[in-house]
């Protein structure tokens, strides 16, 4: 029995011109809906075919500024004003999303964490193997909107996937650069190869990723920072028309240079970070401490740094366990 | 059967002086421990028995500046720094403060709508029982140390409870004002009687409440706020020595004037606030919208602003169901 | 501390003429919602003020004609066709309806076994108490629409509450003749004091309660007899114009005559019942068979009527544990 | 390590003749039973080995006409009554069926989308990998008994499984027609290979599978359907005696042509069907509709076909959300 | 509106002599369920109405030689051999029983801390109170079977229930001697007067408790001595026939002094106790250490004694929270 | 996408000698901790390369013997009084270890059933190809300390793995030998091919295996035995210096013959055993009973044993489902 195909069907059209604002669905049978259905909104905008860009919200589904902002161009943006082929897909992790939770509900399962996807699989594998399989081979661009969810916060940011091609490597940073983000950053998730931006940057295409603030809230200055550089990068892309236009920011990239580069906690208790984001810090000081509220008495553990550089991120639940990031630090990358 | 006494205990003496750093035991009879208890930490720090001040934090479970500064209390202060007596009870709903929930997760009560509680009741009750029949009778002063919680980020502030009695309230009014937070504002609760803050007015007890900005995490300045507060209420009472440390902040009273103070959501999905906390707003304009992502054909609703002030607290999570309160405003009190 | 007075607040105002589509809410602080509330939709259509009827949906969160007939009156009646006043609520229970649970998700508490509820209990209490102390007291009828809900099948019937005032009861009685429902039953709830239609009847309310199929499920011909029985009733009581419309069923009263009508399941398993709804059964003949597909070697065991009459309800869910109720038997009313 | 064989084990001998009724154990190493096994009954009732029919119900776990049918002839059936081998598994997915869930509660899974399955794999994959491996080969026909489940309401009907053998194919309507059902209906799954049905059909076997009623209940002229249905293919098969005892119903084939043949719920809500399972309906014409219940000024959304041909099934629960199927229409097929 | 008596109903007749096993119900309306009942197993074993004693079981639902004893006596016992009443009710808290909980599953209350109970409160309050009003009224004596449940060990004993009338006292000792546990101890929970014991003394019923070894499972060892226990009361009383039958055990009787007799955990993790039951132990000395496995380079805490006596109880499963009961040490009771 | 090697990072360095008390990290990326790690402890005591030992507890999360005596070599072992180098790894499966639970809670895996793992699948398959894929190979010798954990009693004994190579066999059971523990026996988990010491003995290494009493708790004398059999196969291995301590015990080694070893509940209801562990038993001999105690009036079912030996292992909790292992009997290993 060999199967390849997705069970995934759509009444959208990739080949027509215009906008057709409609839905992927993946036959889900389940014990309150037998014959039912997961239906994730798609949204093609197409004037001509080339270039294809693959604009991508909701990987997560407690991440708010992406679909957002895909959603003002779903609703807005009219076909004439394109060059090339939208495919829009908002809250792809639809069932995520619903639930305003980072994994799904549905088999508890990171979108971000099943690519390249199998087509028997949970739904969320379903679908990361629709939009690797499907969505991908037409595409030559991917940008994949995240926020930093309900456990952390982090400095609004255009983010650099690793790449071994150095031409596709060029083209990518010269993306992320147009995006004008606050930071540019390299991330490498720990090496995993189970991301749709690694597997977007295997399967060839220009690759672009943020990190728009966090705490699983929606801020307005995130919002603005999204929406001017969704557009920065369609211009730079040839898909719609003007200038890219410039942010305000912190030159160069920086980078998480590997597992000293975050704070893990020690013990169960409620961190009290030192650092705001944005501060300068060196390996070896403070980056907080640890309290035991149901025994006061007891005195409060601190943790380090083990790297210098920024702080990029930090936990926003004041609850920790053992193992818990409480903060990133980014250094400079060096080419 | 006339029962009125708690049955909680402790080998706290609150007639010793010195420091004295322990609990109050609430017996707690459920499958995995037939015969075990709740374990309240409570601290009296006693030099001389006037005045008592009652210091409590954890009236909810995820609000941590409160905690945090009194667990310094409770490690730091020497009982020779002290003229009077201290009943310090940093993590008072200690069932919420280890689940870091707003409610106890035994019984899914609020702390602060079960006052004056009851001795058989659920151990919720029997705590704010105990607060309400043995401290209160103790004590001279309360303050109460909130923060946001998990669903509101707030203006850091000192609060005030409304009073019938006059001199009361003059002598609550200068005890909110030795606090020193960047914001003061009366706060009615919808006239709710069962808070532990309207409980001690009508005992009789001078009365400070807190909010300290929320969110569910800590943030360094709010507990710089919350410390210095503590101590400048305690040298306002006399407590400590020294003179209170002056604050910047807006100065005045205001108030949340009613039920058009607050902005509630009147659909499902995700809320876009249009602005910070301390804006200036005007009542009919709008307060933001609420986005279907599941649906992003669909155009957001808006929501506006039923009193005019400035934004006093806003909702935290993206998420919000009808009746959410999204935004709050208050205006100048006016007496 | 003396509180009488429910917290639920309206900017309904009852005493204006015209149409209001509001809501009442009730203040609720819960983890994700700290100055939240619970909002129970609300419309006043008002012409004069006499008679005012009270119009119930919702009271059980998966009975659902009542709640679809009174949101048609909602967006339909004009107030030029009422004479007197309607209150209409087809949402009461508000939580449970969301939920389409017939408990409320919130307390786990039924809100027929709430009456005459709590101003300062639970959420389901609050409303309760809203309904006995803030509706009642302005109405001079009351009409309740159940369906049998998720656990039972029941034949579509306008519901008597016993009544030991011979003229209330003698209004009552006529009142669910109007209704022209297939079905007049006399239903006493083992007795219970605690339910809406008991309350309204011990408060001098003429009273009509119902049965609308049920199962969990929408029923087109059920949402039909629902649609034309309210409007009779409102002809009856002379609030609309008209005659009242003649419907189709069985003459005279039935009654549930105690606990010997009720076939209660003795084991574990899968009830098989060898009866449609409004088949004649006699005392001590069998009423269906519980089977174990566990173990299909044990033969199954088999029930019988405890009384004899028409089957008028039978359980909907196939499963069935120890004490649930498989099938209900009317027995002719005897004056 | 390579491991083919189901760690599954019986004390059924299948090549012994007379009746065993037995289970095959799954050992199953969970919390609260370290080294306990899954027990799934089943029955060999063998005279000689050719035909050798495989009886199966419990597939899903809320579907009971099956199951109470197949234990009927576990009890009462006699091998001297029997030409050749019934393999009589009245509750394969046994988790599920004490559960009454349609899914597995041991691992979440659709035991009808685990085919072939994995004899390392989950409880539900162990099953249906003995199904598959062990059961399969030694068979020459299947049934599979199902009804419409707790979300579904179903024409009670003999379904046929598509089949590219057309010699295959041929048997296969035979043995479908021979069930004499009301309905005959071909049923592709959206082309789901994993189903018990297509494995058959690519095992080479006489297939049969069917839909009795559903809605998660037990109806008396269901069990009269299922009961005739299956005495009549195997009197087809020549298993029993006696001519093939003839049903009332509608002649010719269907079949659910597409997706267009699925009516989908597009929001949240409670989902008013306009129509009764059997009534003719033309492609855009109005389904039902869905009501807001929580704000019952808002018009209903209506749903309309995107098909025409009979209702062949319908949601059973009120309650939708987006991607629910609503309602189903069964067109002619044509060969 | 007044109520006072209890909506359960029987059809067992106390007063009738002979036999009769039944059940006593009470109407829950749940989702599930939406007139149903909870059947409480009840025999009455008569021959002449003095003495009529209660024999209960099952208070909490994971206490197993109680219930089971008491099965052997239902099913077993002839009425000529018993010389006045038996009230017999093996699984009190049925809810409780079924699910193996301490605690009822339908509203979280432990059934021995709601005495005197509530008729129209949840079911457990509404048990309670059908055994307060009604049983204790007909009853000259009470047995209350206790094991340790899944938390505890305890050596097997029978419990005297502390009484302020000296005469009731002499014939509660009497009683409890004519056990012949292994051990006699008297027991106070705190003073708390909500269980089932301290109310049928204030209710002036001859009173013996017990517990039975425990950790939630059944020992044959622990089934003998309540076998033998209950036979040996019921002949102290003269129900049934002979002499009391000798066990072996410890002499005089022990108590639970205070809250020093109670080791309890400072800590979250694993406690290995040091001694066994029954070991003499001296307060001041180690009874155990805390591990900490999930960062095993952290030195366990060790817990010491508060009192002085012989290890009475001791906590079953290994995980401990702040609070927990790890140890109990019963002292010689002086008169 | 090839993918061959573990996510998970150590800062222990497996060449260096002395003692390193560390972590070893597997990336998590859920809802709650984006970027946050599972820490399994992981300890390195070293004096030499030769022999390697490794030494694994919290297998199953809910044993406690085995990760208490690990934690003392932890603590307490000199790297000087090594010859080799010890892995010690006392929590392998730390989240289970964390809940006390069999299995863990994140995948609700049995870590013992998901060798050899899968570096990219769920966190306790990362875990399992940790130790296979990176651990093994480093290793000559194994063992892995079980109890019984939460539902079995079990005699102390050390284990032996089926081995095919009878020169490994040899040497297994040379150091099962050594353990000297109370009862030796080969356990062949029904041929499961997943479990840690299966799969330790196809990578050729020495492999011991141990049941350390159990019941979910920690008992004194079963710390001793393990305490003294773990320094006992160090001794015998050469790892630490001495002779090997006797024990007693039951001479020559038992095994599980078979599914027939295994008495299995056939209702739901309570077990009473009928023997203690140890007891010399009879195939066809009465095991236990099972209790009904919501219907005390039917008769007990009773189990027959399907095997003779003796009383190895019984069920725990009185609670039993069908299926469930109530009862495991030991054979004479014959060679």
């Amino acid at each position: 029995m060999t199967v390849t195909r997705s069970i995934g069907f759509t009444d959208i059209d990739f080949d027509r011109n215009g906008k057709q604002v409609g839905f992927v669905s993946f036959p889900s049978s389940v014990h309150d809906d037998a014959w039912g259905v997961i239906r994730v909104p798609l949204t093609v905008i197409r004037n001509g075919a080339t270039p294809t860009v693959i604009l991508q919200g909701g990987n997560h589904g407690d991440e708010y500024e992406g679909p957002i902002v895909l959603g003002e161009i779903v609703r807005g943006l009219r076909p004439e004003a394109v060059s090339g082929r939208l495919i829009v897909v908002p809250a792809v992790n639809l069932p995520a999303v619903e639930a305003s939770r980072r994994v799904s509900p549905l088999d508890d399962l990171n979108f971000n964490r099943t690519f390249p996807g199998d087509p028997l699989g949970s739904t969320t594998q379903q679908i990361s193997h629709y939009v690797s399989s499907v969505l991908f081979p037409l595409a030559d661009a991917f940008i994949d909107l995240h926020s930093g969810g309900s456990s952390l916060s982090i400095i609004p940011s255009a983010v650099l996937e690793p790449c071994a091609d150095p031409a596709l490597d060029a083209r990518n940073r010269a993306a992320v650069e147009a995006f004008q983000a606050p930071f540019k950053v390299q991330i490498a998730n720990f090496g995993d190869p189970r991301t749709s931006t690694s597997t977007a940057v295997r399967a060839g295409l220009i690759t672009v990723g943020t990190e728009m603030a966090g705490t699983g809230t929606v801020t307005p200055e995130a919002v603005r920072i999204c929406r001017r550089g969704v557009a920065n990068v369609l211009r730079h892309l040839g898909v719609i028309e003007g200038a890219v236009e410039r942010g305000e920011g912190t030159p160069g990239f920086h980078t998480i240079a590997g597992t000293a580069s975050y704070v893990m906690a020690s013990e169960s208790g409620i961190f009290e970070p030192y650092h705001e984001l944005g501060a300068p810090v060196d390996k070896g000081t403070p980056a907080g401490r640890i309290h035991f509220l149901e025994n006061p008495g007891r005195e409060p553990t601190e943790l380090v740094f083990g790297a210098g550089g920024v702080v990029y991120g930090k936990r926003h639940p004041g609850r920790v366990r053992p193992g818990n990031c409480c903060m990133v630090v980014a250094s400079p990358l060096e080419d």
